[in-house]
């Protein structure tokens, strides 16, 4: 069983309610990857579910995840023919950590046409990104636990933040991959569009960006292989600020799209 | 009172439980707007949570709404210092028609910070823009009576739609006012993010399109006067799009920015 799999496993411990256990190597900042939580959540609703795949996950961060147990229940809201939608919470010893609504149908059932007018992240080869592993100090100081948990190479071109010269505009990109050849699903979706760093990073604020509210849509069952992601924010304003992350598969469809709005990071520096 | 603000009414009915009259002036196609729906719920979490605001609200659309009695219930999640989360649900005669989850602020206390690089829509002088009492009959037959709860004054740039020859781009502009000069606030944008025809209009495709998933975040509180709208998609497929609107106010400032995953329709046909 791949790392993922076993990571986002669930125990069925009542009709709808599972146990989680959340492994202390998806620790980034002060808490448990929201990447990860969702898709320990869609995991649960694929489980309710009559329908196998998200097709649009939304979920409200309540308060910080830690590693340990964690109870997941979820509540069929609706069961069509083509479309289920679920309620699913995700609680630690009593308290609320996250709460989300899924709508789940069956990707290999929508149709075939595509209009894409979006363009792929123009990345460069892998072998002229940068890794975790090929990475200065300062970077890789940042998110252990969190990024030895896939490969994530990095468009040297928005990686100014991890040698302190950021690029002052809010885009991040890379490669991302899951190990143990661990081919992508509608679930590592879920993760991928929140793995990255902020994009406040390359603002120069290195702080983690807690997230208040994640939506994310996917759109196609991805291709195997090497995902591209793209991180970017167009409204910094209030304190806040909204990333958009693109996944592309392997075969250059654009497989899944998410916007969450963060708090921009208080303090600048690099770690926690 | 205002004619929105009169539609938007609730009868508290029990603690967190709300009675709601959906005007049959905001039917659209086979029900009701998700946008006025979307209001309503905000509405109700206002009433309900000690803070004031919408700063995101994300809506899961189970059934078609109808004109008529309605019952909307909230239930905590959290309530914080200065946010409060909770779910809202508008049900009709036992049958879910939209449930969600909001998160509430006070968008008075968010600092001044403002790095918007996104760019305000690119419209025309109102009066050179076009209303629905200056569209062609083709036009006009769209969506009464929804388009008569506010003006709604379109770019003729993005209206190839309404004289029978779309411009072939998922791109729609309007100006936008509540009738009875009632100045926008955020319970109006939640309206206003999905007031609009879908952007698939302009690709020839005029048959309206259900939305699975709507989220809206508001980000300050607009200034008084018309409000900018912008709604556009890039990634038509599986047949679905997304459709993102932005909301600009009299001030120049980004509002609101929403982003739902609706089904494109089916059949090229004016009604319905």
């Amino acid at each position: 069983m791949a790392e993922f799999d076993r990571d986002i496993a669930l125990d069925e411990t009542a009709p709808d309610s599972y146990a989680a256990e959340l492994r202390p190597g998806w620790v980034v900042g002060d808490g448990v990857n929201g990447g990860y939580l969702l898709a320990t959540l869609g995991h649960a609703v694929r489980r309710s579910a009559t329908h196998p795949d998200p097709l649009a996950v939304s979920a409200y961060y309540l308060s910080t995840s830690q590693p340990g147990p964690a109870e997941v229940t979820t509540r069929r809201l609706r069961e069509g023919r083509t479309l289920s939608t679920y309620a699913v919470d995700l609680v630690q010893h009593g308290t609320p950590r996250i709460t989300a609504l899924a709508t789940f149908g069956d990707l290999d059932l929508l149709p075939g046409d595509i209009e894409t007018t979006a363009s792929a992240p123009d990345l460069p080869p892998r072998d002229r990104c940068v890794g975790a592993a090929d990475a200065p100090d300062g970077f890789r100081q940042l998110a252990p636990p969190l990024l030895d948990r896939f490969q994530l190479l990095f468009d040297p071109g928005t990686l100014g933040w991890a040698s302190g010269s950021p690029s002052g505009r809010p885009l991040i990109q890379a490669w991302f991959r899951l190990h143990d050849d661990r081919e992508p699903d509608p679930l590592a979706l879920l993760l991928a569009v929140d793995a990255m760093p902020p994009v406040t990073f390359e603002l120069g604020r290195m702080g983690w960006a807690p997230t208040l509210e994640l939506t994310a849509h996917v759109r196609a069952r991805p291709a195997p292989g090497w995902l591209r992601l793209r991180h970017e924010s167009r409204n910094l304003a209030g304190g806040m600020f909204e990333e958009d992350c693109e996944v592309w598969d392997s075969a250059g469809r654009l497989v899944a799209q998410s916007r969450q709005l963060a708090r921009q990071p208080r303090r600048a520096e690099l770690t926690s």
